[in-house]
């Protein structure tokens, strides 16, 4: 690799690009911005390139996806840097060091794609296990090599490729999970906000454990003392098993996914409060409905569905899907008590996400107030230039008497 | 107060009102949605009226204040509550029952208006005093119930009255600071993410700490562990203090004000952490700009100005200064060193704040990771349907190396 910039393909932007957003810090190329002559079409997806403005001025090192929408992410600002196992070091060692300030054990998002300046690689670490998405191209090429990277800054001893997700068939890319390094045979325990996690990894949904709620989990956690607690689209127990550990008398966890109700049965048994657990496999909102009908009451309630408005396409039928949650979850909640919903749709934005939760409240017959609007924790860094595009809002409800 | 409302005055929605809104929680009647006939207009300020919709239907007992914008505010819905002592001990308690649950010491914002049905009006607690700002008429009017109520539910021996601040003047109320009950002769102790904070109940801004900030704080000492930080427009320390208790090698205060800066040396002392912290009175924008002469860097750097953008008329020089301060504040900042930056403007929403803040650091030479949006802490709740209004945003930056 070490003669890589002088055998770059240099790909040109048109006249018409922004090439100001770009200089500014927008990361992407879309594919109407690029002059897409012959060359540019045959480079293989992944490629290394050299991007020039319209007026052949370097702008930097890019990876080029020649049949994407977002045909080229910016890589490096620096027109001469070579993408190698030590440009790749580098940036994993730099978004380390965000996350041991942040986090006093190894369990966190590691990288987060463009803001971490590795687009489209997330890395989620746990303990000395990491699970890779190479969600573009020239990530899924330099699988190999990121990995190295991986475990010469982290010293992680297990390395698991995680293939799946919407976004690699955006670019071209199959469907594909295997362990790169070391061995996985069991869930592996993730201490977190004083519970702990089973975190399946090579089963599991995503990585196998949704560090972004960290921050809303700790929030439920100073809710729950003394509360009966329902956790609705649980997975593996992320609100339950934070509110047991901060003293909740009760939790109820509601999940379509056998798998992932066992997995919270056993994070529940290994932090010795199996016995405050129940769960409950079946659709969420069947299973809300059933609760209303046996007059159930809990002290505080969370609903973290799927994303209901993954498109804009999706985006009414969405909203209505978040208004029915708070429909039938409102009842549930003991008068004076807690309710939070969350949405990881990109399409439902903050407002109409909101709007929706407090419409669906409001026609479960209770009145609310506000308390609080949380997001991602700050393991999942955004660029500011693509911060409209924040996916996870959590907000938590006090409900009237 | 017993046959209050027996002998309420009626006030009546006119056709075109959006009664549907107030069924739905939204708390204000405007003035053109009101009929204003020569009895409503002879109402003196802050009276207790029962309101109907144009149909003659009962909606809820209000406060009206003839000659204000919001005419009318939604105090119960019942509409035949009386308006007394208990019916305020009865809404203090419930608002005392989330802080209880929220935070181990009693330092917080007791009530917060609206959210807490107790519209226009405002209770910080600091221990065993409180301070109350009566910003509606209604509440004025009121003010010894409310504050007999407030020694009732929470056993507070020091009442301060703070009338100042520019919701008064909407609701025709003069400025007036008073000591209700008890004694305020030195600032009080505030214990709050680690350090110690002076609040002057008497002379300080506005009822002399602001609560609002704690998460924010929080956050930012998780980010400071070694740190040199900078505090712009510090006023009494905010999150200088927490950064020091938090481990900050050295944090440097700015602020116009010489006494808000000695309440933070003294906060500083009272902690036992005086030798760490230096203050710098002055213009914040142009001790930025001497820092920056004498090469000054830090490792974390806060600025939490006023409002720069408090309305709509004020918007586009309000996001300038905003741009202003990122663009200033972001050489100071350290290479991969953290930038917190706040706005309590209503006016400015979170994208336009986020946009001005993303174009100063980028003006000031620098990119940048957005780690964390924060809001006022959940003691400052909202009602859903004013949810817009959220005036306290920050946003917390990385900046690259």
């Amino acid at each position: 690799m070490t003669d890589q910039t002088d055998t770059h393909p240099v790909i040109r932007l048109r006249p018409k690009a922004d090439a100001r957003a770009m200089r500014h810090g927008f990361p992407w190329v879309y594919s109407d911005e690029l002059v897409t002559d012959r060359r540019t079409k045959a480079l293989a997806p992944g490629s290394i390139a050299r991007l020039e403005d319209s007026e052949r001025r370097p702008m930097g090192v890019v990876a080029v996806t020649p049949d994407s929408r977002i045909i080229a992410r910016m890589l490096d600002r620096d027109p001469e840097a070579v993408i190698d196992r030590s440009w790749l070091a580098g940036r994993i060692a730099r978004a380390l060091e965000l996350r041991e300030r942040l986090y006093d054990a190894p369990y966190y998002r590691l990288v987060h794609a463009e803001a971490d300046g590795l687009p489209g690689v997330v890395i989620d670490r746990f303990g000395d296990a990491a699970v890779l998405q190479p969600n573009a191209a020239w990530a899924d090429r330099l699988t190999d090599e990121i990995a190295a990277a991986l475990v010469e800054v982290t010293g992680c001893s297990t390395i698991v490729k995680n293939g799946t997700g919407r976004a690699r068939g955006l670019e071209g890319l199959p469907e594909e999970t295997a362990v790169l390094m070391g061995n996985v045979d069991a869930p592996i325990e993730v201490p977190m906000n004083g519970a702990i996690y089973m975190a399946d990894l090579l089963g599991g949904q995503k990585t196998g454990l949704f560090y972004d709620q960290r921050p809303n989990h700790a929030f439920a956690a100073r809710l729950a003392n003394g509360a009966r607690v329902l956790d609705v689209f649980s997975h593996v127990g992320g609100f339950g098993l934070a509110a047991l550990a901060a003293g909740a008398v009760s939790a109820t966890c509601v999940d379509g996914s056998s798998a992932a109700l066992e997995l919270a049965e056993a994070g529940a048994r290994a932090a010795g409060m199996g016995d405050r657990l129940s769960t409950r496999k079946g659709d969420a909102f069947a299973t809300m409905e059933a609760l209303a009908g046996e007059g159930a009451q809990f002290d505080l309630v969370i609903c973290d569905p799927p994303a209901f408005a993954p498109s804009r396409q999706a985006l009414d039928a969405g909203l209505r899907a978040y208004e029915r949650v708070a429909r039938l979850a409102a009842p549930l909640v003991a008068p004076g008590g807690y309710l939070g919903l969350c949405s990881c749709s990109h399409a439902a934005d903050l407002t109409k996400f909101r709007n929706a939760s407090a419409r669906g409240i409001g026609r479960g017959g209770r009145r609310s107030q506000l308390l609080r609007t949380g997001y991602a924790g700050p393991d999942h860094p955004m660029l500011p230039q693509l911060a409209e595009s924040g996916y996870l809002k959590v907000l938590f409800f006090r409900l009237a008497p």
